[in-house]
């Protein structure tokens, strides 16, 4: 892995950590939830991936600067909660960031590993929205993911990006960091626009 | 893997993936939300399974038919949940002809794989149970299987069933079918005749 | 394994299901649930551990020992709950004693896997917590080792002091048998002298 390869890793981390340790401190769970919840929102996504391609121990537990660098942005997070509100919008676009970079990272590692392409871009999606989903459930909540917004899909659609420039023998650093760029785009414009993915009708009053 | 396995193998995701997409519709959750909490309940058993047996990349993501299945029948349930009140009779039987048919495969599969007899049956039943937890846990509900009704332990008997005729060489084609056959009928009479397992005496009030 | 280490393990494992089959009583599940839930409050965090460290299948489903521990405890609650009321001092000395050695034994199985440091830091931990997390999240609360007291940062410290202990040559019985009556011995001065970690300062009202 380059040195920005990781550097670009470890901001994603470092933001989805901040995003799960913000609801910590919501829920009002004490120092050690706020990092734990920041742990898993970061590197939870990642650890799935990880087992189910069977590459244990999972980065998260084989790298120490992971676990550290989500530690620390929850930590950070805890003490700076009221600041982090009149930031909010840089914290939504640096998350977008991540969506973007997790998805690319975790649809490679997925192939890598010999994954068909159909699981790889499963994976890929997993990788972006495990954390998410796993600080959701953590604090007591229906994961926002499911609910509403253009967010997975986002995912989903830069995973199958990334498999079919891999077939095609394209992916390459400026062709894979233009498919992160793009998504991170189109999950700031679903944001902007207020999109929202459909919802069933409702069944009638019984 | 023959024609016929594979077919029923299928049935009984599409059945879950229905039961997972109604409970999903049921929560307000959007298109995605359905497609994936109706893919946790199809195959997060079945993850579990693999995952604990060291079968990876797991069936779902190794296996695009897995997936496909699971979604295409989430997203029908996305469209047709009103028409399919009227059929909830149809569901429960094919919710009760996966339970016997994951049980008898994902038991199968940790004896295959040279897991001891009791704790094959333990991956048995998660096999069966494990992808209606996944689907509780992530819309916000105490799973049902641990509440109320006859169903894991269906699937415990099924598996422990399953776990001798390997044992004392009689698991075969017709014996595997009669165990999954027996197992669907015990659920369905549990069911019709509203069997519950006990709850426990609740303490004095304080 | 030795027979007193089983012992020990075994003395664990039944303290976490029965507080497991308790929270579940609570909830009124029925027989099943009961078990269900003692069983992934006792065995859930050694399942975690032997996951990510690629040690399949898990502890819990190779050894027949665990599981019918278990579940024994398990149904034990089922039936005793009333009387275990009047010796809640007891299960919380039990529990603390299990969170120490499910801490040493799990670290030392992380580091045995070559994890590095951090890494088997953070799973030792997880041995000792996760089970609690499983136990928390399928009677549908938030995790009570993320909201207060002094219980996961125990097993961090005892996690570390292990990892120093083996890096170090000085890991033995007599010095990882101390590190466990001292981690069981500050989480109960914790409980007795009603410790707890710091919760954030709430925001301005809005």
């Amino acid at each position: 892995m380059t040195g920005s390869q990781l550097a670009a890793d470890l901001i994603g981390v470092a933001v989805f950590a901040a995003s799960g340790g913000s609801a910590a401190v919501g829920k009002r769970l004490d120092l050690f939830g706020v990092a734990f919840v920041g742990f898993a929102a970061a590197l939870g996504g990642g650890i799935v991936r990880d087992v189910v391609i069977g590459s244990v121990p999972p980065l998260a537990f084989a790298d120490w600067r992971y676990a550290l660098t989500a530690v620390a942005a929850s930590v950070a997070v805890f003490w700076l909660h009221p600041q982090l509100y009149r930031v909010r919008r840089t914290v939504l676009v640096l998350d977008a960031a991540g969506l973007g970079l997790f998805t690319v990272t975790g649809t490679l590692k997925a192939l890598d590993a010999h994954v068909p392409a159909v699981g790889a871009c499963l994976i890929g999606m997993l990788t972006a929205i495990g954390g998410g989903l796993a600080r959701d459930l953590l604090t007591g909540e229906i994961p926002v993911v499911l609910q509403r917004e253009i967010y997975a899909i986002v995912a989903l659609g830069g995973a199958v990006t990334v498999t079919v420039l891999v077939r095609f023998g394209a992916a390459n650093l400026p062709t894979l960091a233009l498919a992160a760029v793009v998504m991170t785009g189109v999950r700031l414009l679903a944001l902007y626009r207020r999109w929202s993915a459909p919802v069933a009708v409702p069944p009638p009053a019984p």
